[in-house]
C-alpha cells in the first residue's frame, strides 16, 4: 500500500483526498474553494479536454469565447435560471484599486463602483443568448453549433477537490436550432457524445437517462444525464446536456423567419462537462496503491526502470532502452526513461504505481543477459517476463487489455451493486449498508421525491433511458408506477 | 474593394474595425470591453495556441492551472508589483445575490461580503509564487518549468478588438529556477521561442531586444520583448519574456536548500503572450479585400468553389472535387468545398477573400472539360490555370511560397519604414508623417525617454539585441550615447 495513503475501506472520502494529493494531481489555494490543478491532474484534463473537443468538431461544432462577465440584469430575464443560478455567485462591484493613506497596503476605490454589478459566470447561456441575438435573422443563420472551453464559479460552500469547487473548468455548449425536433436530436447527440466518451476513454460504464423536474437544469424543458457509479457505493453525475426549449430565445427575444416567412423563436440545448471528470476518474478506479489510469487518458502510458549495480550496466541498459522507447513513441505510446540515480528502483515502482502509469518495464543485467523484460501492469498489479522481440507489438496489446479490463471491472461492480428493490425496508437498508444504484418503482410525483430525499438522502438520478415499461407499484407511496427510476446518493 | 470595408489608406483604425466585424472574427459584447471572439477569430487563436503550446513543450514545459481570484494582500507583498498591477482590476466583493422585494430582479445580498475583498487575475505571479512556496523546499525540486493557458481582466478605459480588451485570453509562463544564470538563460530561450513562432508562424518579422526600465513589467528586473511594425507604422508588443529576479521568491518567501546545503532565494522568470496577436496578425498583412492569413494559421487553407449552369454540371464536378479534396486532406491540408446554392460564385470569392483563405480553387464546366483549374491565391489576388493532374503538389507548394511571400512582404515593409535618424527635426518630421521604426541615439536616461514621449508620443520599444555599439550623441539631450534604440508610437 501507498504510504500515507488512508485505506480506502477505511476511510473513502480520507482515501480520495489523500490520493489527490499525494498523486499529485491538485492541492488547495489560498482562495477559498479554489484549487491549484497541478501539472499531473492538468495532463489528464487535457487528454479529456482533446478528446472531446475532437468529438465536438466530428459532429460538426465549433468553439468560440464569450465574456468572464454577466450584467446582473441579465440573470432576471429568464425565470427559473435566476432561480437556480442566482444564488452563490462572484459578484464584481469595482474596478479599481488604489494605494490606502500609508502607502503601504492596498485598498479598494470607492469611486470606482460600477453602475451594475458584474455577476462571474456560473454558467453562460444569458451571456451567450444576448449575442445570439445579433446572431440570427433568418432560417439561413441557424443552426449555430458552439462549444466554449472556460472557468466558471459558483460559491460552492463545502469544496472538495475536483468534485466540487468554486471555479472549475468545463465546456458549455450552447446551440441554437430552428426546430424543437433538430433541438432535441442535438439534445441525444450531446448525451451520447457524452456517454462514448465515459465509456470508451473514461472506461467508466454509465446510465443514460432523463432527469425528474426536481433536478432537472434551471431553465431546461428537459436535461439529460450520464450517471456513473463510484466505488464507495455513490452515483455521479458525469455530464447533462439540456433541451432548453425556446426559454432563452423568449427571454432574450431571438426570433427568426423561417421557411414560409414566419417568425418564431429560436430553440436552444446546452451542454457541459466538467474537471468533475478528473475527480470520476480517480474515484471509479483507483486503490490502495494510488490511482489506477485508462491508458487511453493516462498521461503517461508507459514507464521504463533501469536496474543496476555499475555505471556499465546502467550504460548497456541505457543503450537497449533508447530503441525500445524510440519503438513505443513511433507507435503513439508516451514513455518515460527514468534512470535518474537519487531514488531506489523500488521507491519507484512505488511512484508510478501511485500515478497510476498503466505499464511499467524495469531491467535489470539478468533481463538484459536474457534479452527480456519485465513488465508489470498497473491494473491487476500482474507481473510477467517477456522476450524483448516484439515487446511494441505486446505493449500496445496490453495498453488495450488494461483499457479493457479497466471498463469491465467497474460494469462488474456496477453490476453487483445495483438492485432491484420493491420493498421499502428494503431500500432503507440497501440505501445505509451497501448504497449502490437502486431500481425502484417511483409513482411521478415531486412530492414522493422529495420525501425520499429527505429521509434516505438518496435522489432520483435519473430515468434511464433503456428501462422497460413494467408494472409496478411505489416503493415509498404504493401508488401506481409504470417503470422503475434509478434512486442512489451521490457527489 | 470588400464592401462596407473603409479603405486603409483613408482611415486605418475604422478599416480595422470593420475588417475584424466583417471577416467575422469578433464584436463587442454586452459588457464594457469585453469581446465575444467569434468562431472564425477563435479558430485563428486555437492554432496560435496549439503551435505555441507544441513548442512551450518541447521546451520542457508542462501546463497547470491557478485561481482566477487573488486576494488583495497578496499585491502589496511585491513592491513594484503592487505599483504596475494594483490599478485598474476587476474586484470581487460579495459572493451571492437573492431575490429583491418584489422577487422578480435579483440584488447582491449585503450580508455575503467578503472579509477579504478578491482581484480577477490581471497576471497570476502573486498567486502562482504564493503556491510555489509548497512546492520548493531543496535544489532537486527547481526548476520548476510551468505554462497556464488562461483569461485575464485588466479594466482598460479605452478598448479595441483584441487589440486592448478589459478580459482577455493568454498563456503566462511562470518558471523558477536554482540560480540566476537559469533563469536568465530561461528568459531568453523563450522570447526566442516567440520570435520563432512569430516569424515561421505568423509571418511577422520581429525585432528582439530588452525594455528600458520605464518600460519593463512591474516587479520584473529584466523585460525582453517581441516588437513588431504594423502598416500604418507602429509598433506592436507582441510578447514579452520577463526575468524577474529574486523578487518574487522574497515577496512570498520561497527559499530552497542549495547543493552545498545553503538556504537561498529561487530565481524566477514570467513569460506571456495573448489574443492581442490575432490583432496584430490582422493589422500585418491585410488589405482593402480583407484579411490575408499566413497558411500556416489559417483556419481554413484552400476553399473550392463550383461554377455551373446546370445540376448535371454541378454533379460532375462534385464528383472530382471529392477526389481533389481528399488528396488535399491527406497531405493534412484543410479544404472546404463550398457547392452552397443560395450564392453566386462572384459573392463566394468576394466572401473569402475577405476571410483570407490563402487559396482559392474554381472548378467550371469548361475546366472540367479541359481537366484543369483556376487558382487564386489569396496575397497577390494573382490567378493561374494549371492542370487537375498534379495539384495537390502544387498546392502544397503554393502555401509555402504564399507563408514565405508574406512574410518577405512584411520585411520590406518594415525595411522600408526603418529610418536611422539622427537629427530631433527629422525625428519629428518622420513620427508624424510616416511613422515607421526610428533608430535613434539616446542618453539613456528616463528623463530624456519620458519628454521624448510627452513631445512625441514615440516610446522606446526595445534596445535591440543585434543593435552593434556605435557612438554618438542623444537624438534629444546630445549628451553621448553608445547605440541606437528603436523608437515609435505603439498599440
Amino acid at each position: 500500500m501507498a504510504k500515507f495513503l488512508t485505506n480506502r475501506d477505511d476511510n473513502y472520502a480520507q482515501w480520495y483526498n489523500d490520493l489527490v494529493i499525494k498523486a499529485d494531481l491538485a492541492e488547495n489555494s489560498a482562495v477559498r474553494g479554489c484549487m491549484v490543478i497541478k501539472p499531473y491532474g492538468y495532463a489528464i484534463w487535457e487528454n479529456i479536454q482533446a478528446q472531446l473537443d475532437k468529438m465536438f468538431k466530428a459532429t460538426g461544432h465549433v468553439n468560440a469565447y464569450f465574456p468572464l462577465f454577466i450584467p446582473k440584469s441579465f440573470f432576471s430575464k429568464e425565470a427559473s435560471h435566476v432561480k437556480g443560478f442566482a444564488k452563490e455567485c462572484a459578484v464584481v462591484t469595482h474596478y479599481r484599486l488604489k494605494m490606502d493613506e500609508d502607502g503601504k497596503g492596498i485598498v479598494v476605490d470607492p469611486a470606482a463602483k460600477l453602475e451594475e454589478e458584474l455577476i462571474v459566470r456560473p454558467t453562460s447561456e444569458t451571456i451567450i443568448w444576448n449575442s445570439y441575438k445579433n446572431w440570427v435573422q433568418s432560417y439561413r443563420d441557424l443552426p449555430i453549433l458552439i462549444n466554449q472551453w472556460a472557468n466558471v464559479v459558483r460559491w460552492e460552500m463545502r469544496t472538495r477537490l475536483f468534485l466540487r469547487t468554486a471555479e472549475f473548468l468545463w465546456q458549455e455548449g450552447h446551440t441554437a436550432h430552428a426546430t424543437r425536433e433538430e433541438a432535441v436530436e442535438e439534445t441525444e447527440r450531446m448525451i451520447n457524445v457524452y456517454a462514448e466518451f465515459a465509456e470508451n476513454y473514461m472506461a467508466l460504464p454509465v446510465i443514460k437517462g432523463y432527469k425528474t423536474e426536481n433536478e432537472r437544469f434551471a431553465g431546461a424543458l428537459d436535461t439529460y444525464t450520464i450517471e456513473a457509479l463510484m466505488q464507495d457505493g455513490k452515483a455521479l453525475q458525469a455530464g447533462t446536456s439540456h433541451f432548453l426549449g425556446q426559454n432563452f430565445a423568449k427571454a432574450f427575444d431571438v426570433q427568426f423567419t423561417d421557411k414560409t416567412g414566419k417568425l418564431e423563436y429560436v430553440w436552444a440545448t446546452s451542454w457541459g462537462l466538467s474537471t468533475r471528470m478528473v475527480g470520476a476518474l480517480i474515484m471509479a478506479h483507483s486503490d490502495n496503491h494510488g490511482l489506477v489510469l485508462p491508458p487511453r487518458l493516462a498521461p503517461l502510458q508507459v514507464v521504463i526502470i533501469p536496474i543496476y549495480k555499475t555505471t556499465e550496466q546502467l550504460n548497456s541498459i541505457s543503450e537497449r532502452v533508447r530503441i525500445i522507447k524510440a519503438d513505443l513513441e513511433k507507435e503513439g505510446i508516451s514513455v518515460k526513461y527514468d534512470d535518474r540515480d537519487n531514488n531506489k528502483p523500488g521507491w519507484k515502482f512505488a511512484d508510478y504505481e501511485l500515478k497510476g502509469v498503466p505499464v511499467r518495464i524495469a531491467i535489470g543485467p539478468r533481463d538484459f543477459d536474457n534479452s527480456t523484460l519485465e513488465i508489470a501492469r498497473r491494473d491487476t498489479l500482474e507481473k510477467e517476463t517477456v522476450p524483448m522481440a516484439g515487446v511494441t507489438a505486446h505493449i500496445k496489446d496490453l495498453l488495450e487489455d488494461i483499457q479493457a479490463n479497466i471498463y469491465r471491472k467497474a460494469l462488474k461492480f456496477r453490476s453487483e451493486n445495483t438492485f432491484y428493490v420493491n420493498k421499502w425496508s428494503e431500500f432503507l437498508e440497501i440505501i445505509d449498508n451497501q448504497g449502490g444504484f437502486l431500481m425502484a418503482h417511483w409513482d411521478g410525483t415531486p412530492e414522493t421525491e422529495e420525501k425520499i430525499k429527505e429521509e434516505t438522502k438518496a435522489t432520483i438520478r435519473c430515468i434511464s433511458f433503456d428501462t422497460p415499461d413494467e408494472e409496478g407499484t411505489c416503493i415509498y407511496s404504493g401508488k401506481p408506477s409504470k417503470r422503475r427510476v434509478l434512486f442512489a446518493r451521490s457527489y
